[in-house]
Order: structure tokens, then C-alpha cells, then sequence
């Protein structure tokens, strides 16, 4: 163990205290996506703000402006920077996290209330929306922070945080703030930083921790086609041109079952991996088994293991999400409605990136939607992306890593790609140009963005060592460097 | 005008009473599919039950059981049964209505309160949920029995009710009712009934009155495909079978955007239209534009006004409406449902039959779903159905009708088929052996099941004096025979 013994002590005598925090932040409903629950991811700021101060970071709210949802002008949730430390013989690293997280409500399918974490000693799992997406790995951070403070142990490091609260609605804002801090040169927030850690991602199963090197980008779509002014009583039909029947012949133009993209030319530039990156994907510790695991059921799409993990990870991907304006309730409903809009995403991967693939998307469906000849009206829409990214990882962020892994969890991580997007991820790469490395905190059935979201107690707990070590090891790589 | 002058001058001068009981009614929300509302259906059923009991009027409040729904166990709304006269030298006239209405929320679409009648005298419109469908119609009864009552003028003939609360709910437990009366013989209800008479549907435009003298059938269905044990974040796609773009394949198989139906064998035994046929059809005072303007947009299928016509009305169509268990709400969440239910309706027509059609949807579907060769889950199911039906016009209750009409507005009417459903109609014609007529009150576009549904003030006036000079002229023709 390269840190202090009292700190690995600190941590294992305070996990009760530990966990009664996750439950306060936990019971705090920030759900970024709902104007009714604005104020509350406001509060999440100001709470995560107060832990900051009282462990020694200085921080600063920042506005990132008004958005006008609904009729009405909301603020939008301040970014919470943070900084610890100014010792210019040690290296800086810059700690990302967001503390907004999903919708989540109980009759979705939860077994327990979502906003009150439930934790299970038998199992040793904690329930609940943002144990581990994203309050559980931000709250691992003030675990370090305040076993520090209490024991008067120095960082060995100097810390930068930013941690926002519009993750989960497209980071409004972010990449500006962002963009700003760094334009103010030694002024700036971010000045001097060598690294950045992010931990917001999850090992690729249930046994092997992991550090992730790529992430996919994303283009959220959305296909509206109207026809009637109104919703209209379906014995019309027969008689006029439904916008759902072009909606869904549209949609079903995407993607084959086997989740092949129809959409030409969206897989122009994607090199085939070479024999040492599939050596890398041999190396994972990831079955077909592991995945259908995660997915609760034998849906993979193949028998073969690789195969499986590039297309999750290396493979561009497009799903289905529903549809707005059609009768999405329970029983039966005989209408026609009069204007549908479908919901999709593509996952990218590099090269491929929002602005390219938009246009070979819209083409498409414009070009299907003509083919169909009707006399309905017919809008394509890029609603949100972010580019994919994928990182060096000879660089000694992963190194320091990969060290701590080693020495918390007495394993070497795998190293993955992930099948989801933090878009920040690449922000921050391009601005700071420095390394970004993602150290996840839980583990591949945690259920993030998905009913019944947890986090094992194990994980938050050496996680919480983890990430603690991490910090040395970093400053451990830099002395001897 | 074969009714006496009182009657004519009793209704003009009471206008604004009737209007204002219309509020009344209006103003109860008996939402029979929505288990909140259900005491409200009730209330609507003692409601009209005590009005027709202050114009002499007997009646019975019929129990039609009880459902569970999530959960509570849920008293049905009676059927209000009704008997007034028993005089064996006059016909016998059984009038339905149903005292339940479709949803509605402000939310939806509508300018004024759905359940506040909004009296516009300058459109001379009057909007609320009901107003047409089928409030209005029923108080119309009802204003013929108060006109009757309060000049103490006898009825041209005995009349008997059956009014349901439970129409827009699939009318549980009424054919048992029908059937129970009517296996009672001379005890029954029923026993002696000569002719039905039912206003529940509309013009086919705004300008002409009409006879109804055919209804499509219908077959709802849903198609359920599942997968994954919850809701799995987007990050794994392109690694499993996605339930949504099965589904959407599926329904993507079920009808062309010309609205042609793709399962085999689902037109045969469908004569095509004689020449008598297509002359009625022709003689319909009917334009695209007509239908046009009901849907709000120039979506008609053809530039043909007879072929949109008997598409409507004498051909089958098939309308998605919508999929339940995937994201429906506005912007974008990037989500892979796990269990989708998409809904959709056949309407239908003689000789179709929900059970004949059936049989063919499911081998369809299910054969369509193997073709995909995925690892997902599929069921398909009917929800509910109902068959098609086509009275004799010949009768002497449609000459009734057209005399009555022409008194009244002056115009012959146009025999019509409509594209909607109204079952009980078909159960009335099989179980009494009686001819049955539709006798709409409202217009084409009065928007029923949809936003700001509407009655027009003359449909409700001349629409009373309509349903009264009816009852005078079944008495004359009678008299004459």
C-alpha cells in the first residue's frame, strides 16, 4: 500500500458514517431532466459544495445560465469547482464527477424507494438512484478528503474538482466553462493540471476491476411526423395517411435485429482492430455469460466473446427508445395520433463523430421518408452528441492506476472501452491537453440509468482506498520521474 | 311537422335549460377507463337516473359486477334501464346512450376546461368532453321526455332506455344484460321492443343529416416483445437483441402507408361494392375536402371521393397507436426498454370477425417474429374486439328517420356507413331480432375522443326536435301499416 496506514485504518473504522452520507446524498432527488426537481439538484450542489468546505477545499459555484422549459425560467444547477493544495513540486490532478442523476421512480419496477438508499448487509449492496451514478464515486472523494482533514495527514497531491449537475441532461454549459477557465491562462481554475481522473464508469463485470481508455460519443435523434391537426378517432381509418404507420416503417429502416446500422456509409473509416488491440480484448475477463448477466437474460448477440465486446465498445451502435405522442399507456386506446415523434441514438466511435454522422442520417431518412410518398410532414432532428474518445494509456496516470488496482484489490485491471459516453471525458482531453483516465468505482450489474440502480458496499469502500491510492501513486511516479 | 306545435315551441323556448343541464352532465367526468373517476361514473348514473325518473320515467340501476384493477377491487357502473308507456296499440321504441366519456386533460390540446361546458354563442358552439359523445344525444332523450311531461302530452309511442356508463370501456357486462332481458321473454325489459333506435355517432360532414345503416367492427390487439430483465443503459448496444427494434419490425410488417393491410388473407370473402352499392356511396353529400377538414390537413388517401368513402367505411384498416413500456416523454433519455407493448386496432367489416381475424393476425405475426431469428420474447394478443354490422334501410324505423330529418332540417339524408364501432349495436339487432337505427345528433367534425370536442347549439335544439318528430313519425307509419 503506497499511502499512509491511518488512512487505510480511517477508512475501514468509518464505513457506517461513511454510508450515512451516501443515504443524505441519495435522499436528495437531483434529477436533472425534471423542472419539478430543479431545486433539488440546486441543493445537491449546495450540500456537495458545504462537504467540500469542511474538509479544507476552497470552492466556487458557477452559474451556467437560464433555460426556459415548460413556460417557465429555471436556473440551471451551478458547476461546483473545487481546489486543495498549491505545492508547485507536486503534481495536479483535476477530479471530475456530476451529482444530478436519472429520473427514477417506484412504479417503474424498484423494489424499494429510489431516493432512500437501501442497504442490504446480507448482500452487501446499497439501492438506490445515483449509489453508483455518480453520488457514490463523488462521495469516495470526500471519504478521502475528510480522512485526510480529521487524521491532519497533507494530500500528496494538489486536487482540483469539478463537479456538475447536468450530466445526465447533456452538460449544458460545462464545455464553456470549461473552455473559459482554460482561456484565462494562470488565472484559471485548471491551471497547472497534469492529470485528470474521472470516475464514473463501471468494471465490464462483476470480478475484475478496470481502467477504461475509450468511450463511445453519441447522437440522440429525434423523427417527428404530423398529419391531422388533432388526434384523431381511428375509424377514420382507411381514409388518410397515419403519421404512426410512416413513423414506424421509418424507425424500421434503422437498424436489422442482429443491430446491424442500415444508414450508408455511417461505418466509413472504422478501422478493423489490429492483432494488438484484439490481444486486448482476449486479455478482458468477460464472458458472454458476464454479459447476459448484466442484461438478465441470453440475448447476446453472438456466441463469441470478442465479437460481443466490440460491439459494445469498438463498434458503433443505434437504439430504439420510443416514441412521443402515440398512447403509451396501459389497455387500449383507439386513436390516431396526430403527431409522433420516434427517439434513437447511435453510439460512435472514432472517427466518427455527431457532425458527420448527421448529415448521413438526415439524408437517409429524408431520402426513406420520400421513397414513402405520402402527404405527411416529416422533421429529423440531432437533439444532443458528444464525439467518442480514446486515450493513451503507456501514460503514467495509467500507470499510477493501474498500481493502485493492483495494490487495493490484489488484481490487474483489465483494460476496457466503454459502450457509453461521458462527453466531458473529451472535453477535458482536448482543452487540457493532458491525460484522462477513468477509474471506475462499481461494478458491471450496478444498473446505472436503470431500475434497481446499487453499489456494493465493497466497492465504496475500497473504492474509497482506491482512490486514495491512486493519489500516491501519482505523486510516487512523479518523484521518481 | 308531424309532432303537435307544442312540442316544437316548448323546445325553442327552453333552450338555455337545456343547455344549462348539459353543463350539468358535462361537468361530471365519468372517465370509465380511468379507475380514479370511477365514483364519478356512478354519480353520472344517478344522475341521469333521477332525471328520468322526474319525467316519469321507471327505471332500474342494473349491477354489471366488479373488476380488480391495480390492485382495488372496483364496482362497474350500472346500466340505467328505463320503461315509459305500455300501451299495446303503439309501437315500441328502444333508445341506447352511454353516460361515460373518453379521458381528457386541459394538458392534451384542449382551449378551455374539458369538463366545463364552454358555450361560444357567437360560433354557437359548445365544447366539453362528452358534448357529442354521447351527452348531448342522451340529454337529448331527455329533453323530449321534460317537453312531454311538463305539457302533459302523451307519447306517440312507449319508450324504453338502456343507457351504459361503461362504452368507452369495452361496455362490460352488457351483452350478458341484453341476453339475461331477453331469455326473461314477456318478463323481460325488452319483451316487446319494435325497432332501436341509437344516437351515438355523426354526420359524415357538416351540412347534411344521415341515416346510419352500417358500423365497422373492431379488433384490438397488442404485441409484446421482452428481453432483458429491466431497462438497460444505451452503453450496451450492439452487444444484445433489442426488444424495441424487433417490435418496431414487427409493426413495421402490419400496413402499408396507403393504408393497405399486409396479413394475408385478411380481405377474403369481402364482396366488392354492386352498382345500387357504389350509387348510394355516390349519392353521399361528401368531399375530400370534407374529410379534410375533419383531419385537419390534406392528408386524404385519394383524390377520389368514393374511394376515401368506402375506405372509411366498408374496407378494413389497421392503426398503430402507440407503444407502451418505452420512452414517451419529451427530449431524449438513452434507455433500451426492456419490455415494449405495441398497440394496434383492426377495424372491420362483414363478413370479418374479431375471432376469424384473429386467427390470421396471430399466425402472421408469429411467423414474422420467427423469420427474425432473434433470442427475444414475443406474444401477441387480442384485447378486445367486436363485430361488424349492416342494417336493412328498407325498414319501415329508417322511413320514420327520413321523414323525421326532412321535417326537420330539410333536407334528405345521406345513408351512411360509419368507420367506428359501436357494438352493442350488433347485439341489440341479434338479440331482439329487431332492425336498428343510428340517428346521429352531432356533426363531422364535433372531434369525438379527441381535444375541444364539441356539440353545435342547433344540433342540440334541432337534434331534440328531431329524436321527438322520430317518435311521431314510428307512431304514423305504424297507424298507416
Amino acid at each position: 500500500m503506497s499511502g499512509p496506514k491511518q488512512f487505510y485504518d480511517y477508512v475501514d473504522a468509518n464505513q457506517d458514517s461513511f454510508i450515512q452520507r451516501l443515504s443524505e446524498a441519495v435522499a436528495i432527488p437531483s434529477v436533472s431532466t425534471d423542472p419539478a426537481r430543479r431545486d433539488d439538484v440546486h441543493r445537491m450542489g449546495s450540500w456537495l459544495e458545504s462537504q467540500l468546505n469542511k474538509y479544507g477545499v476552497t470552492t466556487r459555484a458557477v452559474p451556467l445560465g437560464q433555460q426556459e422549459l415548460e413556460g417557465k425560467v429555471l436556473e440551471y444547477p451551478p458547476a461546483i469547482l473545487g481546489r486543495i493544495g498549491d505545492d508547485l513540486s507536486k503534481k495536479t490532478v483535476l477530479i471530475y464527477g456530476h451529482f444530478d442523476v436519472q429520473p427514477a421512480d417506484k412504479s417503474d419496477g424498484w423494489n424499494t424507494e429510489p431516493f432512500q438508499l437501501h442497504v442490504d448487509r446480507e448482500s452487501g449492496k446499497m439501492y438506490g438512484r445515483g449509489s453508483t451514478d455518480d453520488k457514490g464515486p463523488v462521495l469516495g472523494w470526500l471519504n478521502v478528503l475528510e480522512a485526510h482533514h480529521t487524521l491532519g495527514l497533507e494530500l500528496p497531491i494538489n486536487l482540483r474538482f469539478c463537479f456538475e449537475g447536468l450530466e445526465e441532461d447533456g452538460s449544458q454549459g460545462l464545455d464553456e466553462l470549461i473552455a473559459t477557465e482554460v482561456a484565462k491562462g494562470v488565472e484559471g481554475w485548471f491551471h497547472g493540471v497534469d492529470c485528470v481522473c474521472i470516475s464514473d464508469n463501471y468494471w465490464l463485470n462483476t470480478r475484475t476491476p478496470c481502467l477504461t481508455y475509450g468511450l463511445r460519443g453519441i447522437a440522440y435523434y429525434q423523427v417527428v411526423v404530423s398529419g391531422p391537426a388533432s388526434d384523431l378517432h381511428s375509424g377514420l381509418g382507411g381514409s388518410i395517411y397515419e403519421p404512426m404507420t410512416t413513423l414506424i416503417l421509418l424507425l424500421g429502416k434503422l437498424v436489422s435485429v442482429e443491430g446491424r446500422i442500415l444508414i450508408p456509409g455511417i461505418y466509413d473509416g472504422i478501422a478493423a482492430a489490429d492483432s494488438s488491440e484484439l490481444q486486448k480484448y482476449q486479455d478482458i475477463d468477460f464472458s458472454v455469460a458476464d454479459l447476459e448477466k448484466i442484461a438478465g437474460a441470453p440475448i447476446a448477440l453472438s456466441e463469441d466473446r470478442v465479437t460481443v465486446m466490440m460491439g459494445r465498445t469498438r463498434e458503433p451502435s443505434l437504439s430504439l427508445h420510443g416514441i412521443e405522442g402515440a398512447y403509451s399507456g396501459a389497455g387500449g386506446k383507439t386513436v390516431i395520433p396526430s403527431t409522433v415523434s420516434g427517439k434513437f441514438s447511435l453510439r460512435l466511435v472514432p472517427p466518427q463523430t455527431p457532425e458527420d454522422i448527421t448529415k448521413k442520417v438526415l439524408s437517409y431518412i429524408e431520402a426513406e421518408f420520400a421513397k414513402l410518398n405520402t402527404k405527411l410532414k416529416m422533421k429529423v432532428e440531432l437533439l444532443g452528441g458528444g464525439n467518442p474518445w480514446v486515450a493513451d494509456t503507456k501514460h503514467w496516470n495509467y500507470e499510477a492506476a493501474q498500481r493502485a488496482t493492483e495494490a487495493i484489490w490484489g488484481q490487474t485491471p483489465n483494460y476496457t472501452r466503454e459502450g457509453g459516453s461521458i462527453p466531458v471525458t473529451l472535453t477535458f482531453a482536448q482543452n487540457l491537453g493532458v491525460n484522462v483516465l477513468l477509474l471506475p468505482m462499481g461494478r458491471g450489474d450496478d444498473g446505472a440509468h436503470s431500475t434497481n440502480e446499487k453499489l456494493d458496499i465493497s466497492n465504496f469502500i475500497n473504492g474509497t482506498k482506491l482512490l486514495g491510492t491512486y493519489l500516491y501513486e501519482v505523486a510516487n511516479i512523479s518523484a521518481q520521474k
